[in-house]
């Protein structure tokens, strides 16, 4: 482990355009972390579609037993449409967020007021969006019978444990204490998804308690998809499940400024394992390779990870030299590279 | 069952504002009935949070054989606020949608000109949804232990089988060869409901080799999110599960003119139980009662609901009523009643 100036990163820069983001995310870390007088030693690990379709394997224990050993994980993105749909998300990405208790997936949405968003007026918006890591349909506790046959059965289940939810709910009430507008959103579908819903529902009525200045209210996630293109600026702290939080949140990037500025940290807050910091974009695929990546989420989860660190005035460095680069950006098309330089220059400047 | 000019028709008129959106919805049926030389006799079912505060009952099974006697169900909408949350879903909307086997649960989008968008620029939308309306997470497959403890866990089981797959993708695949732009996109979460999500894939993939005209794409459910507020107008005909359906139809509503205009038909294509039509939005307590309720997603629910009884003339009297309705709204106030009787009148005219 680190002595606070000096620290370990585990850097995964997985498929498609994941290694070009990566790449300047960590160019702009390494131009602050000067400035800041700290350092990161850097581990890469080769995982993600050439690794699988070399050996098979998507993420030995043995190798992630490694990466704990690290102050914190930085990942670009994963996802290939050469390897079947699922063995690199769940096998490699999820692995990850489940073994190392990344229950807190923190998703910042903001807009900047020179970044044009697909709505008219969307107003003020500044919200951050907690999303449960570590349960929900996301547990893998699904199967299938008679595959292939008109006979075919295939499950998904979801598993909620009061553990899982209470620990999330804290954080989110936790991080609504710490904004002025002091509102939290609980997001379900506690109507039709009713056992799930009510443990959600309850939880949050129960720690409410522990935090009486919180304002509270409730949205049926099909409900909250309407607020979130009506009337965005409604909403400060979110807490949701691991499904609806994956749904939410990239309704949330593609309203405040698109996807290429989506930062997320996937935090373990007990700090029992390294956190893991990501863009909230996907792999994509099809401008793989090209230089036309944004790596702008990539840079704001490397702001992320100084966060959470104990870094603040480094992580403000590097946010502020985003919306100094974002202010100035023209619509003349630059390089994945171009942009990761003037962010780094303006961040150690 | 009707002689296909005397049809009979269970109404559901609900919780909060269904009352009143049905009460203008039968206004403009019965005028356009009139046109069209049918009639409708009507059975009204008292069924919701006041009968069941009155009985304990949601949807007692005798009462259910009586409206399956219909050649159709007009229903407003379900829900209240002073009943635990599931309980009418769950006991009255989700049981006559599951008993009465509606697994085409339909659902258009289209921007009117003249209806703002909160979208800058939506360009041309008009596709529809062909949600699934009687499996996945929807199933009730739930339950909880130890509930109310430290050590309470709960569970939702989304139930996926071949069969009740292939049969919606089937109709989705024929509404996209009846449409112009013959395109059909796949909305699931492949990547990490692997089981239902391949499951889905491959009867896409399966069903495609009848249909060699339409064009087929997949998106993962947070990425359809994304295009349906960057970029609506690529959809043409979407085939998801009974709860992405449930999360994106909103978003689509919101998009599109706003959650007053979206129409809905559960839909038994086998013609073995009536199918039911109604609004996509809830029963919205908070202005229930006042005559604030648009009813025209009711109305064009009636709409729908003439089309499946064979009475496409009549349908199309009721969409153009509301056409040219919507085209001359100013942004005064009207009430819901006045709504109605302009529409009512155009319809008749
Ligand atoms: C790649 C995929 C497994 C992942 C998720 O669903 O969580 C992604 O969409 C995200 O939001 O980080
Ligand atoms: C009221 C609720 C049970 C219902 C659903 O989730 O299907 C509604 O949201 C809808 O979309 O018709």
């Amino acid at each position: 482990m680190s002595d606070n100036k000096n620290f370990t990163l585990a850097v995964v820069p997985g498929d498609g355009i994941g290694p070009e983001v990566t790449t300047e995310a960590l160019k702009v870390l390494d131009a602050v972390a000067a400035q800041h007088g700290v350092t990161f030693e850097r581990t890469e690990y080769d995982l993600g579609a050439k690794r699988w379709h070399a050996t098979g394997e998507t993420l030995p224990d043995a190798e992630l037993e490694e990466i704990r050993k690290h102050d914190a994980i930085l990942l670009g993105a994963v996802g290939d449409p050469t390897v079947p749909s699922g063995v690199l998300e769940r096998g490699l990405l999820l692995k990850l967020r489940f073994t190392l208790d990344h229950y807190v997936n923190l998703r910042p949405s903001k807009i900047y007021p020179s970044v044009g968003s697909p709505l008219a007026n969307p107003g003020e918006v500044d919200f951050v969006v907690v999303r449960e890591g570590t349960e929900g349909p996301y547990v893998g506790n699904g199967g299938a019978l008679r595959v292939g046959t008109p006979a075919e059965i295939a499950t998904e289940v979801s598993v909620n444990t009061a553990y899982g939810v209470e620990r999330v709910v804290r954080d989110a009430f936790a991080r609504a204490q710490a904004r002025p507008r002091k509102k939290l959103t609980l997001v379900h579908k506690n109507n039709v998804l009713v056992h799930a819903g009510h443990l959600w529902t309850r939880t949050v009525e129960k720690v409410k308690a522990d935090f009486p200045e919180i304002a509270v209210d409730y949205l049926h996630v099909d409900a909250a998809t309407i607020f979130l293109v009506t009337d965005p600026a409604r909403f400060d702290v979110i807490v949701t499940d691991n499904l609806f939080g994956d749904i939410i949140t990239d309704l949330a990037a593609a309203i405040s400024g698109g996807i290429g500025l989506a930062a997320s940290g996937n935090i373990n807050p007990d700090r029992t394992a390294p956190s893991m910091f990501e863009p909230v974009h996907g792999s994509a695929p099809d401008i793989a390779g090209q230089q036309k990546a944004d790596p702008t989420a990539a840079i704001l989860s490397a702001a992320l990870l100084l966060e959470h660190l104990g870094l603040p005035a480094a992580a403000r460095a590097i946010e502020d030299a985003v919306t100094a680069d974002i202010e100035e950006r023209t619509g003349s098309v630059r390089t994945t590279a171009e942009i990761g330089d003037a962010i780094a220059k303006r961040a150690a400047g």
